[in-house]
């Protein structure tokens, strides 16, 4: 397996576009289509809030249905969510365009909005959106890019990634796109973020493959607590590498279709961690020797969760007081007089509680490791044998900032 | 039932104290001491954290032995949490000088610490502030509010409140102090806490009485989601006023005692709330036609909870979308297309949101009603007869700022 560029266009068969739909950004495009020639066996997991998003019930009825996909339709800026009938009457309204514009079946299409909560979707502007997108459909790294750049709402940079794999027949390709920066504490699901590969896979393999990785994945990043009500996460698969259809778990194929599925989630999970509103660092919590692997997974997310730690962090002050309170109040019972806390990694680390009392480490050093892009905490349980890894973000002025008036 | 001036030392035969002690603070007093002349019987709900502070578990032992109580000490600037077996070692020192300098029993003294967490008590400091405070000992309703602002940390004012209510055998007296202002999200407690009162009562019937008042006051209340490693809430009850023990829990006085203790709960609890760090407005959020009780107030705390809703309140933006995505992602089952929401209260409040859609509401009018100090959030869910009440706070910038250096 090996990095490759690009994202949701690096598998063969796949177009993309994007198009500024004017929906409401001004001078930005925040329309995109991801297209592909042949149909697809597509997997999805979705937020589980209460109130879904219109697109969210609808995509997942596709998914659900076992027909094959065509093509998605993204917009950013408004999420079309809790709008009743009327939301689901844009989504058909969209696909409907899409199906005309593409000459695929209507349900084919799947949608995802992305935006401020409440709003109803200007569906003229979709509509005539939609047709752009159509005209402008291209292969090429590039037009995928375009289109990871029209999904992003508060996000600073566009998220996407691809790895090419080996099956036995030869090479496939998987990459994928994702937004999300605010609003993420992501509860089997994520963000909209969407993968495509020209592997041949069965349906329920890819659901299954799909569904365990985001436990490890997606559901392991938060950046302020709150589970949006549009998070969609879903795979296209085309077939066009031209392997034998995986269906055997115990393959060697479905074991490197997994590895890549899984770098592709992994890597989109961190960038979106790493872009919270407002933030400066990536925070991973790593824990180890935990009892079981959910008790390692709930300490690890109860850190990268706690306001005050985020707080902590973007001061860059050694507060391990803090986490440690974090992994207390998770809810997992442990004995904090044989917990080990570092910060850093590797040879850096440096060891901070032992023992239950502060280790003689220098603040100085702590302080430097609290600088960087990227913090990293330890937290050794001694317990037994599994671990888990978190991502999340700092706390800073300006996510008060972005949140305060996004609105407007 | 009426208010009265005063906090700790509003109840007969209530002292106390304030010293300057020098424990971490320049320029203020950071040692507190309540003395009662007649032996108390207590009760008291403690963290659920894991991770416990010395005092906690030192006072938890004391409360459940069921001995008397005469004292309690308390520092600000240091949390003596985390500090293994020395921790303990301090807790029983306190005692041992307050033992000496009050002649009462060392095991007639509960202790409570708050401020940094990790760091070791200076002994040496608290001995010495425990001999000036036993030496400053007084009666009177100003020596309770300087107890009160002994024990502030980040709190911007001081936390008291006291009322009169009426026995069969005449009239009794109870009041209390809190500090809290970050790491506030009580669990089966809330941060520092501590109620006097004259009247006579059973210990267990106390305890019972206060395990069901937490419920709905200190566990109803949330800052920024942290659950502290030292939240205790204490009641101590002297039996000066004479009444015949309380026994029943069907007569008129538990049933007075109950809504005394109550109001003096909800005060306290209400003002940790509107005194969070940073914060510039009081959230209530008021939850009713709920399914069942504990529905009600998962519902209602997730609101007060989610980073997202607090920032738009301090950007007195009407994102109501946030409130009912908070709704959400809570656990609680509901359909939100049946579901009404309101700001403001009473006569003023405003329709936003219902079936399924945004209310045709002005917006001047909700960000008006986002612009005060208290602001009102109500949600009718039209499912059964239960509802519940929390409180909350915004998240501000000055939150951060307290956050991202609150050790130096």
């Amino acid at each position: 397996m090996k990095k490759i560029e690009g994202g949701v266009t690096a598998a063969q068969g796949f177009e993309a576009a994007s198009a500024a739909a004017n929906i409401k950004y001004k001078g930005r495009t925040d329309m995109a289509l991801v297209f592909s020639k042949a149909p697809c066996v597509t997997a999805g997991t979705f937020t589980t809030n209460v109130v879904k998003a219109a697109p969210v019930i609808w995509d997942r009825n596709l998914v659900l249905s076992g027909a094959p996909a065509h093509a998605v339709i993204v917009n950013s800026g408004i999420a079309n969510a809790c709008t009743g009938e009327e939301g689901m009457e844009y989504c058909r309204q969209t696909a409907q365009e899409a199906s005309a514009c593409l000459r695929i079946d209507e349900n084919t299409v799947l949608v995802g909005s992305t935006g401020v909560i409440g709003f109803q979707l200007p569906i003229d502007r979709i509509r005539n959106g939609v047709r752009m997108l159509s005209a402008a459909k291209r292969t090429g790294i590039e037009a995928g890019t375009e289109a990871a750049k029209a999904i992003m709402t508060t996000d600073t940079v566009h998220k996407e990634t691809a790895y090419e794999f080996e099956l036995g027949s030869g090479k496939a390709v998987i990459g994928g796109m994702a937004k999300g920066s605010g609003m993420i504490h992501p509860n089997m699901c994520t963000m909209l973020s969407y993968v495509t590969t020209d592997a041949a896979i069965e349906k329920a393999l890819l659901q299954k493959a799909l569904s365990e990785i985001v436990q490890e994945t997606f559901n392991m990043i938060s950046v302020d607590g709150d589970t949006s009500t549009n998070d969609t996460l879903l795979v296209l698969a085309n077939g066009l590498a031209g392997n034998d259809v995986i269906r055997d778990e115990d393959s060697d194929d479905y074991r490197a279709f997994y590895e890549a599925l899984r770098a592709v989630c992994r890597e989109l999970a961190m960038k979106m961690a790493g872009d919270g509103e407002g933030c400066t660092k990536l925070i991973e919590t790593r824990v180890i020797h935990a009892d079981t692997l959910a008790n390692a997974r709930i300490l690890a997310k109860s850190v990268i969760t706690s306001s005050l730690t985020k707080a902590a962090v973007f001061g860059r002050d050694a507060n391990w007081g803090r986490v440690l309170c974090a992994l207390g109040y998770s809810g997992v019972q442990f004995d904090p007089d044989k917990c080990d806390l570092y910060f850093g990694e590797g040879e850096e680390k440096l060891l901070i509680f032992t023992n239950g009392s502060a280790a003689d480490y220098s603040e100085e050093k702590a302080t430097e490791l609290l600088s960087g892009e990227k913090v990293h905490i330890l937290a050794d349980m001694h317990m037994g044998e599994a671990e888990a890894t978190a991502w999340g973000c700092d706390l800073t002025y300006d996510y008060v900032k972005i949140n305060a008036d996004y609105r407007s």
